[in-house]
């Protein structure tokens, strides 16, 4: 398989993952040092336990049962690649999310290093 | 020069540009068909044209001129590389914003092909 579609399969059951709400799964082939910067605060979220419990705040949010990725675009190389995708965890047809992801193959597996979550502020808010 | 000091030498002369409101630079070793996903509105910024639309528009913020990176990571491995930083560009103390960038090496030079700039949601806004 090439490391493309171990990438895209790793994706697939990790959205799959978060609409279940199954925990175990999503962390699975996540570093334990993974830094995440989630749409809410904390500024980012340091280990594979300030990254779980993230998880666990939202899965109160209904929009999590929806939790989709589209557009993904994965740029893989030796050792080392990126994902970008558009983010559906929502019923209004607007907003979606971003979505980019840092990766590392370790020990010959895909290993996600790095998250980052958000939502565009819509012009004029947040003034 | 490792590819790691090379990707830090370019983003230093990126945020330095940016300070400077200088256009030209910033857009420097940006891929063509470079995907922004910005802090504000559009949800995704496609091509360079796009790209510089953002910047213009961000240098009507005084905080463009204090635009700094802090906790700079690169991860590099041959041909594809990505970097996730805390970046400063305001003058309160809080809150800082996030950045991550992915990047491929084309014809030996660093480009970058994605970014993601965004600020954390507090907790109990945007309800």
């Amino acid at each position: 398989m090439s490391d493309e579609a171990e990438i895209r399969m790793m994706l697939d059951r990790w959205a799959a993952a978060v609409r279940a709400h199954d925990l175990e799964t999503i962390l699975e082939q996540r570093s334990p040092d993974i830094v995440m910067f989630d749409v809410p605060e904390p500024l980012q979220a340091k280990g594979l336990e300030a990254y779980r419990d993230g998880w666990k705040l939202y899965f109160g949010d209904e929009g999590s049962r929806l939790f989709e990725l589209r557009e993904t675009h994965i740029v893989a190389g030796d050792g080392v690649a990126w994902v970008r995708a558009i983010l559906r965890c929502t019923t209004s047809p607007d907003p979606a999310g971003r979505l980019t992801m840092g990766l590392r193959k370790v020990g010959g597996r895909w290993v996600v290093e790095h998250e980052h979550h958000s939502f565009p502020v819509g012009l004029g808010e947040g003034e």
